[in-house]
């Protein structure tokens, strides 16, 4: 059997994966979900289509989404999760333990109950008792916080379908009020390569712009994601992420990572001049 | 018509380009040599078919390859390019005014012609008075060669076919000793992500650590080779290449780069923990 999953990357690129075995597939309320089985991958979860992650490289998304900031803020002790669904970036906050609750709010309860059956070392800290798990809509929720998190993390899918919303100006706002004044807010900010990836980007960093004074870009090496470069947004009102990398203590954590270090903390904001020129010409 | 130009990042995975047109088909008397017209990445250049460039992000390769060590070296006159036959690598080169001499050594004369005739852009600089081109064996021209040259930069195809004797340990000694005293090599470094890439990576770090003190790798986003994360070499008897990092006199050189700036040279070092692990452990 020769079976192969495409997503394409552009209407003129596409990517393909080699499948063992379809293990999972399910049209939810909010969106088709599969999980296969892969030989180079391992299992591969796909939403709408569009590969979420796979057991080989998940580990470099979830830490940079959540490593970054942490090693900034002094003191993350309430976290929001949006979007988030397969558990990955819930495992990685829950390797500090001066973090007290993490509020997770995502809309589809069938993808955390697939991943907690097909991806369970992704999904690994469901049962965390700092955990509030939520199933609804990530947008509402936010709207009736105010000034109650440390960090605030956007991992939602791309901006069509149900994760639509989670990219208008009228989300990052809330997100602004729902942090404290000292704040961080990380956000996947898809990739800068392909056009309408690009002016994704454009897009994502004009807006968080908008509310919070210091937003930067970084980026890192996601070999599944379309181009395989990857980006992420900074946004806080008040640390700069790289001027105010706290790296000692961080390092005195003593968390093992296989992506993530101090030196590439530093390093993944030194974005490409194409990327900076890119970021710099957006419109809302 | 539905054309594809497909290649196997691994054996189960691949990347494929959607093609308007063949330009150029050819058997040279090393290798086959392939030129496609395409939407999404305009000309691409095909050697046995690997991809070795296109014209959408040939740039990050070839500025990566130059900039990079010309930002570190005080003062380089004599340069000693191996491989490199479709001129990107030479076209950068040629933007330093104070480099004297350019020996090229590419040992497939149509590689040359194509890229001159299909891809000018790329195959800019090859009227050159400062070149000096040699259509022969890299290794047998390296050999002869003693204290001559300020920067040597090797810019092969993968170590297969005609390439594969540009990674061995006699030839990393070659160019030790056709250095200047404080010359620096750079040579394209292969993909840490999938095994068989990743192994290659391990090869040449271990041999050229074997004559260089200092051996450093860094890293570039290029969507179009396998798994986009790519690796450079950068060796050198004297020079570290962040801490001896010359950014003012290379900012005062106005050179207009689209990749490569003086914060991502920085910040191009700075290596996932995964891939410092891979490059600990390699076998001579």
């Amino acid at each position: 059997m020769d079976l192969w999953l495409t997503e394409f990357s552009s209407p003129d690129a596409k990517f393909s994966i080699r499948v063992e075995k379809q293990l999972y597939s399910h049209t939810s309320d909010f969106q088709q979900i599969d999980i296969f089985q892969t030989p180079e991958f391992g299992r591969v979860l796909v939403l709408d289509g569009i590969v979420m992650l796979t057991e080989k490289d998940e580990f470099i998304y979830h830490e940079m989404m959540v490593h970054v900031p942490m090693a900034v803020h002094p003191n993350v002790r309430t976290v929001l999760l949006i979007g988030a669904g397969d558990g990955g970036s819930l495992r990685e906050l829950c390797r500090y333990p001066d973090i007290e609750c993490i509020d997770m709010v995502e809309i589809d309860r069938e993808v955390v109950n697939a991943c907690r059956r097909f991806l369970p070392e992704v999904a690994a800290s469901f049962n965390d008792p700092r955990l509030n798990l939520v199933i609804g809509d990530g947008i509402s929720f936010v709207r009736t916080k105010q000034d109650e998190y440390d960090l605030i993390i956007v991992d939602s899918t791309d901006p069509f379908g149900p994760g639509e919303d989670l990219f208008t100006r009228e989300f990052y706002a809330n997100c602004y009020n729902a942090l404290h004044s000292d704040g961080i807010m990380t956000n996947q900010h898809e990739s800068p390569y392909y056009d309408s990836d690009a002016q994704i980007v454009r897009h994502i960093h004009a807006r968080t712009t908008l509310y919070f004074p210091i937003t930067k870009v970084y980026q890192a090496h996601i070999p599944t994601y379309p181009s395989g470069h990857w980006l992420f947004g900074f946004s806080s009102r008040k640390y700069d992420p790289v001027a105010d990398l706290r790296a000692e203590e961080w390092l005195a954590r003593g968390i093992e990572t296989d992506y993530y270090n101090i030196d590439l903390h530093r390093g993944c904001f030194a974005l490409p001049t194409y990327v900076q020129q890119l970021l710099s010409g957006g419109d809302v």
